[in-house]
C-alpha cells in the first residue's frame, strides 16, 4: 500500500501532440511521478527518436504507451476523467483546482481507471474534447503568459496526483497550509500533545467521552488539528478554553 | 497586490548547468508561473541558440538573467534560500516540503530577496552548495526513477511559489485539504455558522470571553478552523462536546 496500486489506475492521455520530443518528455514526467500509462490519441509522429532521446530512462513509459484513433477509446473504462486546459473557458463544465482534481481522481482510482486528459501543443483541447470529461482543471499562470510547455504541465498534474496518492495511502501527512497572516509561530509538538492530553481529560470530566469505549474521538480530533496546523498562540487559547471548563 | 510582488523578489538560481535547452526550458517555466529573476551560475553554456528555443516567448527572462560566477553571489542580499534536490541526503540539513518551502519563501518575500537553488542536471547539488541554503526540499518522486528534467523541477517548485503568492495575498483560498481518509463529508456553510455561534455563546457562559472586549477571539477561532476544512461528523463532534459542557 505504497499510493502505487493508485498511480497505476490513472491513464495520462494525450491528444493530438505535434512534437514527438514532448511525447518523450511527457513519458518521464510521468514516470519520476510513479506513474506509469500514457495513452496517446492521434499522435502526428510516433514513433519518433526524438520522442525516446527526451524519454531518457522512460522509455518503458513510451514503448508501453496505447496509441489510440479517437478520444473515446483512450477514456473507454475510465471512471473519472480531468480536462486539462490553459484556456480560460466559459463556466459551464466544473472546474477544479489541480491539487483538488488530482484528490478527486485519486479518490475513484481505487477501483476504477481514471484519466487525465491534454490537448495538442498550440491548440489545446478542442471543446468536443473537453465535453468528454467530467471536470476541467487549469494549472494557475501568469495572466500574461500561461503557455506551459506540454510535458511542464504533466509534470506539474502528475505530482499533484502523487501528492493525493500518498495523502490517501497515509504516507504523507498534510502539508501544514501556509498560515492566512504571517504572525503565528508554529506549536511544538510537546504543546500539541498537552493540549490533546488536556482535551480527553475535559471531555472525560463533562461526560463526553467514555474512557471504557472512547470510540476513536482522540483519533478524529487529532485528524482534524493536524490539518489545521496548530499555531503556538492558538495552542494557548485552546488550553484556555479547557482550563476555563469547570 | 496580486501576489506578482512577492513573486518579483524571488531568484531562481541555477548552478553549473551543463544543457542550455535546459535554461530556455526553465525561462520559460518560470515566466509561466509569474516569476522572472533567473540567475546562472557559471552556466556551461550562455548565451546559447538552444536556450532562446526552448525559452519560446520567454526570452525577455533569458535576456534579463543574471550570469554569475559563484553561488555566493547569486545569494548576495537574500534572507530565506531552499536548496532543491532530488537526492536523498543525511538529514542534518532541515528539510520542507515543496509546499512548505514555497509558503516559507514567500512569507520572507514581503521585504527582501528570497531563493530557489537548483544544481547540475547529473550531479544535483554539492554539498558545499547545500550548506549555504537554510533549507533543503526535494519534490516527492518515484524512488525507482526520482530523475526530474531540471526545467521540470523547477516548473514544480514555481507553481509551488505561484500557489503561495496567491494564498499569501488573499486571491486563492487554500484548497481543502484532501481528507485522509474518504469518509469525510464537507461540513456546509450553515452547520460551521451554527458551530461558530455556539462556540462563541459558550466561551461567554465559561467566562472566557468577555463579550466587551472580544480581543478576536472569534476571528482566531474561525481562522484556525477553516485552515482544517471541517467535515460535517467532525462540526457534529465539536458541536456535541460544546452541548456537554453545562
Amino acid at each position: 500500500m505504497n499510493g502505487t496500486h493508485l498511480l497505476d489506475r490513472v491513464r495520462v492521455v494525450l491528444s493530438h501532440t505535434t512534437h514527438p520530443g514532448n511525447i518523450g518528455a511527457t513519458a518521464r514526467a510521468v514516470k519520476t511521478m510513479g506513474l506509469s500509462r500514457l495513452y496517446l490519441v492521434n499522435p502526428k509522429i510516433f514513433p519518433a527518436a526524438e520522442a525516446d532521446a527526451r524519454a531518457a530512462a522512460a522509455e518503458d513509459v513510451l514503448c508501453a504507451a496505447t496509441v489510440c484513433t479517437s478520444l473515446d477509446q483512450a477514456l473507454a473504462g475510465t471512471v473519472a476523467t480531468v480536462a486539462c486546459s490553459g484556456r480560460h473557458r466559459d463556466l459551464t463544465h466544473p472546474q477544479l483546482a489541480p491539487r483538488e482534481a488530482a484528490a478527486t481522481l485519486i479518490d475513484h482510482a481505487h477501483d476504477n481507471d481514471v484519466a487525465l486528459v491534454f490537448g495538442a501543443e498550440m491548440s489545446g483541447l478542442t471543446i468536443a474534447e473537453v465535453t468528454k470529461c467530467r471536470w476541467l482543471s487549469r494549472i494557475p499562470a501568469n495572466p500574461a503568459y500561461s503557455s506551459l510547455n506540454l510535458a511542464a504541465a504533466v509534470q506539474v498534474m502528475a505530482y499533484e496526483m502523487r501528492n493525493a496518492a500518498l495523502l490517501e495511502t497515509g504516507q504523507a501527512l498534510p502539508a501544514a497550509l501556509p498560515t492566512l497572516t504571517r504572525s503565528g509561530e508554529p506549536a511544538s509538538f510537546d504543546q500539541i500533545e498537552m493540549f490533546y492530553r488536556q482535551l480527553e481529560e475535559k471531555m472525560i470530566a463533562i461526560g463526553f467521552l467514555d474512557p471504557a469505549n472512547p470510540r476513536r474521538l482522540m483519533q478524529r480530533m487529532r485528524r482534524l488539528f493536524a490539518r489545521s496546523g496548530l499555531e503556538k498562540e492558538e495552542v494557548n487559547i485552546l488550553r484556555g478554553i479547557l482550563s476555563a471548563i469547570k
